[in-house]
């Protein structure tokens, strides 16, 4: 009976094998992860069956994906830099977690528990990621930092408390390490309630912890803040530039103006037949063609731009309307020039303000 | 009796069919949310009567409106574009939700429960919100990252916890439902203490997990803050820069000077009769006039200054004590120089700085 | 036995009346205060006469001087202004609160509690107050927005909560008002614990909202982030211009350069007798007297430096080390140039450059 | 049998002296605070006597560590700068706090508490801590007004609960300072739970406090936030100016472009034998040698490349791979240059363009 789906997903996943996660791949992890949480409830345990089978099947699906990127990256000579790479590992624990931890004998209940660990698999698709490691990366100074003295606070809160408290509430205080949860719990400012100080000095103490807390947020949030919006800045440069060089328009500028003109455009990637521009909306930005094609809605006939055209530039100069539907016909690639830094360019660059000018009255012209 | 009313309404409301909230519908959306919520609290029993007529008189107003509004829009023509935006969708929850659901048969206070969607009616008129909504979705790539890495922490600690958990406390995390709650309320810091890890090992994981906690915060808050400064730039340049071109002032300026000048100035809009200086306080502002008219109560007489005209630059040329109060008499949109950057602007174009000084010189002058 | 002190008071008070908080001011705020928590307390029920006679001192103290403010500010002709003012209402709260309340028959321990609005005379003189008032205005917009959207998630939450969970606790869910509580605590990520929703539904509308809490804090504080850092910037500007053109050594800059080196450096005012530099110590900037004198400590002989003069300049050329001690003999205000500011400034001003440079050699030379 | 330890010792303290902290010393704070940890738990009281000398030996290397440090300063001449320095503090704590408890008769499981001071010996270590307190120090005013502000808020806020709750509560509200507790753990948002108020205005007034705890957040970060972005770049610009003068490729640049060209560059300290390029590996930066040496490993030879080379640009240049591994031999400061700013210097300097474009095609050609 499981032949032909197997078959199937041979098929699918090797025609897929080099990508990082397949629509399939999503749906196993999140069908995997969510009978993994049925299992350890007590109110599906008359759909024990259903769950059982779906845990084998996702856990089947990620074994035979596994050998087949095994297999792909042997024939392409990759395998020793696959099989140390983090996808590697987390596609080796995925496969053999949960099957070592049932050949060791573990109960079946806490073995499959270990399918958790198929989450792992759905983090590197994460499209944002490389930006939030790098700021992590480059902030890691005083991050680190934040942290040490978090932990002094921490250290020193605890010992003052233990001291503070053990008389009293010996069940909760009575010793370092139960002083250290209680200042980690009043510290993050979570503050369950389960271990509270009820003497004056103690409370003292507890009141400058949670205003410490307060800081320790300001000073984390304040580095990742500095750290993002320099990332931002560069992620998006870096982006746009390969694109910019390529569209002719901008061919006619020198290379330091062309580093400015970068700063200011946007790449934006879309699929197929998506609607870009909706007649009669607020037009705020216009738009160069990087790679791809355009279809504009003219009264009585349809017209393409190829790569290198722009549009959208009519409601920037005249009315704020948009004059026509625009759409895609395939994947494109555009660069989306703001009506702020529109402005910006066309003072700085009267040439260009005069070809885009031209442009503008010919279409214009065209359309009545 | 209401006949009176209906038909105050009908002009009011259809005056007013093509805004989005008229301070009527404010009072509307108050009194009946205010209504829906006494209706459920037993304390105030004794005035159902009233609540009850209270809610009826609101439900017929959000009724009315959409009505008007419906035949408004047709005849403009608009009615499909209408119906399917958000406004007109919003429009047409506030009528039929309520009297739907106590058509189908629920119990009256369940359904008048439903009133609680006539605030969403409110959403539409907050003045940032377009501001927000770009900022969320032009860093919505970042922000689902962060969200994917809090959903995998919550998972895995969920999981964790559970394992550790479970023989200890099996009422509080005998599932891993039950887990995932108590990792959601620790991961946002909320921390009610219904759940609370006891053994040393799971005190170990939540400690981990709330202080990536703040991590978390501390990336969201750093994207967010990124966006909404690129953004606050963006919206400011924009709504100045249309008044900017229109002040004859500027007029000799290239296009160039006049994007730095538009960086500089930010838009202010007046109603009539506002006082905007007063003789005696600190001043460290001038104001150009695009819009309107405003008036100089010089002593013994009253000037008035209209569109292109400038003011309050005395203050900030010599003494910096404001010489007389300045009020609007129409409705006017000003543009505001920062002392900073009235500095700025003359170091940088000493054309202009004359232009001040002279005009300056002359009122100085004329008052003496 | 009280008539000395009131007279010292008087001479006090009188000499001070124009200045907004004098040191003994603070002093009775702290004192009344203090008294005030002290008699609610019942473990200090044994001082009550002490408490009482201090709390009637303090008192009389402010009713003092708020006649000693009337008439000073009478003599000046400016009464109505300083009665109107927010100065002159906490002043007329604080000496008139108390004894209106024990006149109108208020049992004497409540009458008392008013005393702490005696901590409203503290708030105009902190320094920042104005800077941040100057962000809340500015950024009131999108605080109001993300606002509303706090309330309206509060309102939607808490009538989804209140169905959900109003058959199971009727005696924490069983109004909306309730619900409003529970949501009010959540989405501020508080987290009391008293309400608590335990149906599974519930629980996921909590986590909803508690994750949208996370989200409104990072609003919130994009939004104060980026009008703090422009708010800053402006102040510090504002605060360095004045100072900056009568430095003779800037003199020769015309106004754009001198705009560019305002943003460079920062104010500092330093009381008379204050060690500004410490031979020996680690330096990585240097200084301009604004206004008042410093004194360089040479081996041998001690040298004056006045208005205009500079220095502190030779461990940024030469050695990292300070050579000598230098402090202020006067009320001073001096310009710190910062060590990475005085290489862009060299860079882009040779002249400049050169003059720092011939007078650090005249100094070595003479030193040796 | 502690003899030979003890000797060893004093050669490895003597020998790092003059450093602040060696690694012999973070293994006693480690193992001296856990000691002292364990020695409060009940669970560890069987490995009592092990815990004891532990404590006994770490105390015994920070005495000894001191006396070394003290024979080593007064050598030097600098024995009263050390003494009266915080490191000298802190190290003179550490070896006379537990011992003076000792002596003064207090039992010997609360005098080893104070052995907790031994963290504070780790402080002075930590990287980032300088650029941390040049925040705290030039935003000590706004942060200064914020905790003003918030004690306000709680001073207020306690009084009125007070006033609300007491005689329903009297045992949580029933004097001012047990409604101060509440309103710290309130405005903190910690939220323990074992205060809440319950009477409806009281409630009201709490969830004033929490929204006003929220914005006391956004305002403290945002003063954070602001000042470590400020205090981030000059700290990068001081650590890079030093390197950039001293590679020869920027010496042909004017001072105005080397201040320019700093603000573009990283600095990062390699140990040696360290990997710096893995071929393969996408390129988004080159690097310039400020100090040490490095080894290319091209097909077939080693190349070193020492002080003022340059590696890494053939990636940015041409295809985004790297060709080679490059990692250091000796200790080495590298400059590190972004592929985005590398595009702009490239733009801003078409020399500098023209100097790598060479040495690039040179290489490429050499390598073939």
């Amino acid at each position: 009976m499981f032949k032909p789906l197997i078959s199937a997903l041979a098929q699918f996943t090797a025609a897929t094998a080099g990508r990082n996660m397949t629509k399939a791949a999503y749906v196993a992890v999140t069908v995997g992860v969510l009978s993994m949480v049925l299992l350890t409830d007590n109110r599906a345990r008359g759909a024990r069956g259903w769950v059982d089978s779906l845990l084998w099947t996702c856990l089947a699906y990620f074994v035979f994906e596994w050998l087949v990127r095994l297999r792909h990256m042997r024939q392409q000579g990759r395998l020793s830099l696959y099989v140390s790479s983090s996808a590697g590992i987390v596609d080796a624990i995925g496969a053999l977690a949960v099957p070592a931890a049932l050949l060791l004998g573990v109960d079946p209940r806490t073995a499959w528990l270990l399918g958790v660990l198929w989450v792992l698999k759905v983090i590197p698709g994460i499209p944002g990621l490389r930006q939030l490691r790098r700021v992590l990366v480059l902030e890691s100074g005083p991050l680190v930092s934040v942290l040490v003295i978090f932990l002094t606070v921490v250290f020193l809160a605890s010992v003052a408390e233990y001291f503070l408290e053990r008389d009293v509430q010996p069940q909760t205080f009575g010793s370092v390490p139960a002083a250290l949860w209680w200042a980690v719990v009043t510290l993050t400012t979570t503050g369950y309630g389960d271990a509270v100080p009820v003497t004056p000095l103690g409370r003292m103490v507890a009141a400058a912890v949670m205003i410490s807390g307060l800081g320790v947020f300001g000073l984390w949030t304040g580095i990742l803040a500095t750290g993002f919006a320099a990332e931002t800045r560069r992620d998006n440069f870096l982006k746009t530039w390969e694109s910019v060089s390529k569209v002719p328009f901008f061919a006619a500028l020198g290379p330091a103006a062309i580093a400015d003109v970068t700063h200011m455009l946007r790449t934006m990637e879309l699929p197929a037949r998506t609607m870009i521009i909706r007649k009669g909306a607020q037009g705020d930005c216009m738009y160069f063609i990087a790679a791809g094609e355009v279809e504009v809605e003219l009264p009585g006939k349809k017209v393409q731009l190829g790569e290198g055209a722009f549009f959208g530039e009519m409601a920037l100069l005249g009315n704020n309307k948009r004059g026509a539907n625009v759409s895609t016909t395939k994947v494109s690639r555009l660069l989306v020039l703001d009506l702020v830094d529109f402005r910006v360019l066309m003072a700085r660059h009267p040439d260009l303000a005069e070809t885009i000018d031209a442009e503008a009255r010919r279409r214009a012209l065209e359309n009545k």
